[in-house]
């Protein structure tokens, strides 16, 4: 089997040592990266077998990864096609999905699948030094399923995707969306709005500083990483984050009134709603 | 010198603790706990030499802790000042001080002194099991200044408060209100409004229970904390933490609608702001 990756940074790298791990000799890893010195670099850590700048070597791959920025996914995905293969199976690892795979479904020639994927995995460094085959050990890996998806190419995917240490969970796009909207992109929302409420209070700034200890470090922790994230988190999945931030300004209202009425069982309901539903997500 | 300390949990427990270890045979320190079972308890701990239901032993006491819940700091004081003695301070450790303060001290009997305080610690056992002479170690320890404030006893209890490892800072206590408002009662506040802005969504609660990593569970643990709690904290300090909620809903919807208007360059500024704030209070 050949395995083409497009985009070996973090993810791209981890998932070609993950194949050639699990694979072995019965798999031929062929990375594209953005620059050319990520070649020598893939190499030898043992990424993949071979690497070229050039798209049109996609033409012997069975499956491809595309596992560049959010931002540049379909213009990959454009490059690509003129070269792809009959039967071939492409998928991306985007964190969001309900444009991207309507847009890729659009775009496959016939023949050719494509299976939106966002493997739940990373780490605050996303470059390919960073890359291990056990990335995606114990995580999730979402592969997305619309009336137009094969279901056979999820197939394929998912013992792959197995293979490396996942478990696969099958979404609608529109609904992942709104999953990662509600529980990735959400909290850096309220994280960063929280941050910027207290560095731009018009009184206390300095005793705030001086106050914050574990409950303030906790809830704004996503707050100091990488901005241009952020900003990819937010443009490519915006209508699901201003659903779900009308959803939260509806919720935090419903605080606000109870706290402005002096209603302490309301408030006791609210959190105590909030303790229950998450105690069933985690266990600290 | 006679410490009395009213209320012995694990703030009470710990500064009978930490009082004994640092001042030795030179301090004698009462305990007047809630429950009569607890003076047994403090006593086998060490927290305590001596432990009373009865107030009015709290006459011989030159300075006095109340550490009580919160919402008890009031009338703790107004059953002790009958007996209080000529020259007494008297300071507190709830978590918002304005309302209290400005009651206490007008409570006060002539020639008796009041001071707000708050140290800045905690453990998620609020127990006197988990009392340790410790906990004030490297900490913060607020004490409210307003004009009625005796400078004389700040500066006692400063030296007393610096024996047992915490360092003292002086503050407003409108400004300390505003400043926990911020840094530990807004964190609650939307924590737990994203909570239940995910757990009463129309659509996809399955699907975010399954995507939630560490970005969701970090920025939302502390709504797995005690919902009596966040009871205290919303209701005491009712009027900063309103105008925090309000800071943060504007700081929200600049985001918002940044993102509306598909504002990348918008979203950057506002995530790196964030970002340089949060780094210039934290590490990590």
């Amino acid at each position: 089997m050949n395995i083409a990756i497009i985009g070996l940074g973090l993810i791209g790298g981890s998932i070609g040592l993950a194949i050639k791990k699990t694979k072995g000799q019965g798999v031929r890893v062929i990375g594209f990266p953005h620059r050319e010195e990520t070649i020598a670099q893939a190499l030898m850590l043992g990424a993949v077998d071979e690497g070229t700048l050039d798209l049109s070597q996609i033409a012997t791959a069975d499956i491809v990864f595309i596992a560049t920025p959010l931002n540049k996914i379909i213009h990959a995905l454009k490059e690509s096609i003129p070269h792809l293969k009959k039967g071939v199976i492409v998928t991306d690892v985007g964190s969001s999905k309900y444009e991207i795979v309507k847009e890729a479904q659009s775009l496959m020639p016939k023949g050719t699948f494509f299976v939106g994927g966002h493997p739940m995995a990373g780490k605050e460094k996303a470059k390919l030094v960073s890359a291990e085959a056990e990335l995606f050990i114990g995580r999730s890996w979402i592969l997305t399923e619309t009336t137009r998806t094969s279901k056979k190419a999820i197939e394929t995917l998912t013992s792959l995707i197995a293979e490396m240490g996942s478990s696969v969970l099958i979404m609608d796009p529109k609904l992942h969306d709104l999953a990662v909207a509600g529980v990735s992109h959400m909290p850096l929302a309220i994280s960063a709005a929280l941050v910027n409420a207290v560095a731009f209070s018009k009184d206390g700034v300095e005793e705030m500083k001086k106050c914050a200890s574990s409950g303030f470090r906790d809830t704004t922790r996503i707050a100091s990483g990488d901005p241009e994230l952020g900003v990819g988190m937010f443009t490519t999945n915006k209508k699901a984050v201003l659903k779900m931030i009308k959803g939260f300004k509806n919720s935090l209202s419903q605080l606000e009134s109870a706290i402005k009425a002096n209603n302490p069982d309301q408030i006791l309901a609210f959190l105590q709603k909030a303790k229950e539903f998450r105690d069933g997500v985690f266990q600290g």
